[in-house]
């Protein structure tokens, strides 16, 4: 990474602490992204976003600030980024996937909650995320009871703005969600002072489902056999989408599928098995699993997760000529995706077997971050589903520490064998 | 218990296994209470209940539903009894405060969520609580991320109508809360084919504040030190609230308290430390942590829990001359309810700052049931208004085993030579 220390400081981030993960992110990148053969050439623009994470990318966030602009963070797929575009703010997905930020998120939060809430919480904290020096606000959502709870925490470092999400899919929740995205405009044109209007908000549809149909590219090139990419670079992609310019990511990912095409051409058996992982969100620098399975023999093709198909499936229609119409195509839109945090979430279980028989599964790893209660439980009619379509399911619980690496590593293989 | 093997069998239960809870749960309630000395002549009644817990209640539900009668289970103070009346229904509180039943709810749930949604769900599964299997049909809600999706399971064995509860309080949620007791009102006319009135609507309410009223006397008769009553008392009675014939259990409180008063005339000092008890509930029959504490120098004086102040406090009011004043009336009550799965949830702190000063109490202990995510978070923010005031506090997080008993009676010890 070049040098940033000057901005950092001014970030008022604890540079002593940040080095120490400014040092070990490179060594971890290269060990499982850079030892991988054969890669597709434009994933080089991908490798430099990484190396970059904390430099590059922030340095626009600066330079957008001080013409004005303001950055608001995110954590999850239901924070409707068309409003964030149409009020000409930016949108970053924020630290969440490393293990360095557990130790200061434990300092105020309960050990046995999730990881992924954990990091995020530490690393605001701790001063050692430059994404979140960079917000002028938060944007939560009531998905889960550990992030629900710890927005009233980070409510006293940084402004946060809670969107309620419902927990059913009737249609008056679709109703309810509707005026929760009406008061999310509403705040975001107080903290930007720009209207939204039909053209900015049919504007950041558009860009918003241009990178989901890239996203939606890229995985159907991986429904060849064999994938023309690797599930890790996949992955990368996928996470890279959460804080990248949104158009400059959707060119470069337009053209990484350009070459997977032309690599499509050529596929020859490599005899892996093909896996599907489902389950919770994988956030930047989460590759565990990935590094995991593919290091064995096997590649994974398909993510049924907010860091894979929930985040870029159905596109909003941008079809309305008033604001109310395009909040209803968003909310149904987003009201479509399958998270455990609704009940019942019947959609999910077709999802998962429709994407076995799309992407050619030959098994699935029902991927769950500790402590995370609604995909824990929901685990049981997944399998239950699965089990009646004769379908190879494995459950790893984990969270962002090496220790059980082994262990997965063992379960994993066994699991490689039998199907 | 009297001979109840054949209804037991008619209800379709395993009696082997549920001899075993019925063998154990006399001794354990002859330890913990008959022990206590010099314990008011009217808790007798509330000796019985338990003694006939699975035995005469059991057969005053049968008998009911013989006569056309429905009975309904729920789990949590936010379902609004008043409707279930007004259907002329009985309403019971349902088995989940044993250890017994975990090892049958971890079999379909993961073992790291709360102990009170395993137990429930083990209860079901392993046919070991009559109560279930009497019902028609269970209300659950979605107050927290286990139970939300333990409906999902639960509703595979017997059928659940689920009340969406909002995660926040602003007034579009309260009116939220008014459709969805609007939903209940007309799934419980279907059930029993009876239709709320006004007239039976505002019985119900009447009943249920009746309840409110008398348990709220016997807490007022708490503040006197010492207290008239023990704990470990004062928290059977509440349990039994949840279970019993609401009208006997107002004419048995009241003359609990009647006793109470003459009591209260000539208390002398016994110079035990005064406790008060936040968090989660304890449902019966979880007396843990009353037991250790009272074992102790110290009497437990206020639980702000379920089975405690947020059960009774607040009455709903009765003015209105339509179904949809009483709905709101309702809905306005219920919503004012100050549980952790609500952000924010600052009424709580509030109570627990006037509840000290109330109830003269010398020290709080925050009871957080193992994984329950959002009591175990907000404990930061009540920890910090605690501080702030002055006023001890222990945080202590468990479950139904026996292994923590005597580390949790060290901490509570040490606790009270502290204060």
């Amino acid at each position: 990474m070049g040098d940033y220390k000057k901005m950092w400081q001014d970030l008022n981030m604890d540079i002593e602490k940040h080095d120490i993960l400014c040092e070990a992110l490179p060594e971890q990148f290269g060990d499982i992204y850079l030892t991988q053969e054969n890669r597709p050439e434009a994933m080089n623009y991908f490798n430099y976003v990484v190396a970059e994470i904390h430099g590059a990318r922030i340095m626009e966030l600066e330079k957008y600030k001080k013409e004005g602009g303001k950055v608001v963070g995110t954590f999850c797929v239901f924070v409707p980024d068309e409003v964030i575009l149409a009020t000409k703010a930016i949108g970053v997905g924020l630290c969440s996937g490393s293990q360095f930020w557990i130790e200061d998120g434990e300092k105020i939060l309960p050990r046995n909650i999730c990881p992924l809430v954990k990091a995020f919480t530490g690393a605001k904290i701790g001063l050692t995320c430059p994404y979140f020096q960079s917000c002028d606000m938060i944007v939560g959502e009531t998905t889960c009871d550990a992030k629900k709870k710890a927005w009233e925490i980070m409510d006293e470092y940084i402004p946060v703005h809670v969107m309620e999400l419902p927990q059913m899919k009737r249609e008056k929740n679709i109703k309810q969600w509707e005026d929760e995205i009406r008061i999310f405009i509403n705040r975001m044109e107080e903290l930007t002072g720009n209207k939204v209007t039909i053209e900015s908000l049919k504007k950041g549809i558009d860009i918003c489902n241009g990178k989901r149909k890239a996203l939606k590219r890229m995985y159907d090139l991986r429904k060849n056999t064999p994938s023309p990419i690797s599930g890790l670079d996949a992955l990368l992609v996928s996470q890279v989408a959460f804080s990248d310019d949104p158009e400059r990511f959707i060119e470069k990912t337009e053209e990484l599928c350009d070459e997977l095409e032309e690599r499509v051409k050529e596929l020859k058996p490599n005899g892996k098995k093909r896996i599907m992982v489902t389950g919770t969100p994988m956030a930047l620098p989460n590759w565990k699993l990935h590094s995991i399975v593919e290091g064995l023999n096997a590649e994974i093709v398909v993510e049924e997760t907010c860091t894979g198909t929930r985040y870029f499936e159905n596109e909003v229609s941008t079809e309305g000529d008033t604001i109310d119409e395009l909040v209803r195509n968003m909310a149904e839109r987003y009201m479509d995706i399958n998270c455990a945090c609704f009940t019942p979430n019947e959609g999910r279980v077709e999802d998962i077997i429709k994407y076995v028989d799309e992407y050619n599964v030959d098994g699935v790893i029902y991927y769950n971050l500790s402590f995370c209660h609604t995909y824990a439980i929901e685990y049981e009619k997944i399998a239950k589903a699965l089990k009646e379509e004769d379908i190879p399911l494995l459950k790893i619980e984990t969270d962002y520490s090496e220790e059980d690496t082994g262990q997965i590593k063992t379960r994993v293989e066994a699991f490689l064998e039998m199907i």
